[in-house]
């Protein structure tokens, strides 16, 4: 169990960018990880999570979802202990008892279809590596300026008519390598806001496969894998990247950048990517 | 289509506490609704999204859930047309064009079980009249002080040991009435935040039930709907609320405030559970 995978924070190599020039350091990232909750054995929910207290997690969204009402409902909540589940840690198996024991088995009964579809990526293998076997890495594009990377985000800011009114949405645009705005959206969900903004080039037969997204919030595995999948190679956020986030686009051949704001950035991947640092 | 469902925002009654009092005056909220995303007819997937824009969210969502490669994929998409559909333009209807056609019809008929459960509560009848049909509103509980709601925020902080070093986490605390911490957690996600809390009081065997959840971010439906199942009446965040929230804490009997930072806050429902406003 002396896994990385397991920690909340992961360290992570980082160029950052500041009114002195760049320097190579590293940075302490917060750690995300898909977790299969299991109930009696079969996949019911892959939660993407931080790492520790899973079982606690596994508890609460059961009750969330109300599969169960109250603690009685629970039996056995543990780690999976399968010799040969390579990911076994990242695994929780939950074993009901009493009536809710009779009404999940009539549930996963219902779901069988559903439990095949989500169960085959996350436990064999991980998510990085399914994915990155669908698609491509993202090839040679021309650089962004770093000039033009540092005012993205006050550009994206100018788009946000609803949150300046409401402070209640996630803020998404995407440009050009010139800094020119192409398309953005809001949206109280962070991942809608990205879609709305690919979702529109399709509808008007354009191109996704523009320079630069840049993101209001903190950037997650599944923005990534958006960028990824619509072709965009570089990511601008104004807040922090998780774990998980960084390795994708390693993987995936995009830049991504976290905490730009006024003078200072930071770089977590493909920096040949910024002209300029 | 001038249903007060379909704007961005939406203007909400809130009771504004400052260093002078409270008044009662109107807030701008962001604006959340479920959207049915159906393919030939079948619900695909229920989206919370902020309305407008709905035929972009659907395309976007599409080819990020890789069941579109590019626009040659997508034939018809449009809002629900049925007359006798309450919520039709929560509904879009989206129809695929060659090999992407043939794709998902073998898709959908191993969803088909997944379907019959996801699509039952939305478009029929909306979410919280369906919550509020299964779970009870919040009874008579003991008032808690503007004093100590006042000060969570900041109690909150000195949990987030990860936050300090990341920036990259949500955290989630629960307190008594009296302001001392019951559990508390954070992850990269919001939703597993609440449900790391209210699972390791479940696995301790210990009530849910306390009095004040504080979140660090904004809030949304699902905060609200997991803060009602275990039974908390109050929920504090430090940021905004979107409009779904709102009217489910005031289904539910649960007290929200927003934007508690220093002195001033707004509270958006049952402000007869805080105590000296």
């Amino acid at each position: 169990m002396s896994d990385d995978s397991l920690a909340p924070i992961r360290t992570v190599s980082v160029t950052r960018v500041g009114p002195a020039g760049a320097i190579r350091t590293t940075d302490r990232a917060a750690a995300e990880e898909p977790l299969d909750v299991r109930l009696h054995g079969r996949s019911f929910a892959i939660i993407m999570r931080t790492p520790g207290r899973d079982k606690d997690l596994a508890a609460g969204f059961l009750l969330s979802e109300r599969v169960i009402r109250s603690a009685d409902d629970l039996g056995a909540v543990e780690h999976c202990r399968h010799p040969d589940q390579s990911r076994a840690h990242h695994v929780v198996d939950v074993f009901l008892r009493g009536d809710a024991a009779t009404r999940v088995a009539r549930m996963l009964e219902n779901r069988r279809q559903l439990v095949a579809n989500s169960s085959c990526g996350v436990c064999g293998r991980a998510t990085i590596e399914e994915l990155a076997g669908e698609v491509e890495p993202l090839g040679e594009r021309p650089a962004v300026p770093l000039e033009t990377v540092r005012v993205l985000p006050e550009r994206l800011r100018t788009t946000q008519v609803t949150f300046e009114e409401t402070g209640g949405l996630h803020g998404v645009a995407l440009f050009t390598a010139g800094g020119d705005l192409v398309a953005s959206a809001e949206d109280v969900g962070r991942h809608n806001a990205v879609d709305k903004v690919f979702g529109s080039l399709l509808l008007a037969d354009r191109p996704t496969a523009e320079a630069v997204l840049v993101v209001s919030g903190r950037v997650s595995f599944e923005i990534v894998q958006k960028a990824w999948i619509a072709g965009v190679p570089v990511i601008v956020a104004v807040s922090a990247p998780t774990s998980l986030a960084i390795d994708l686009a390693q993987a995936a051949g995009i830049s991504l950048l976290g905490f730009v704001r006024g003078a200072s950035l930071n770089i977590y991947t493909h920096t040949d990517r910024i002209a300029g640092v």
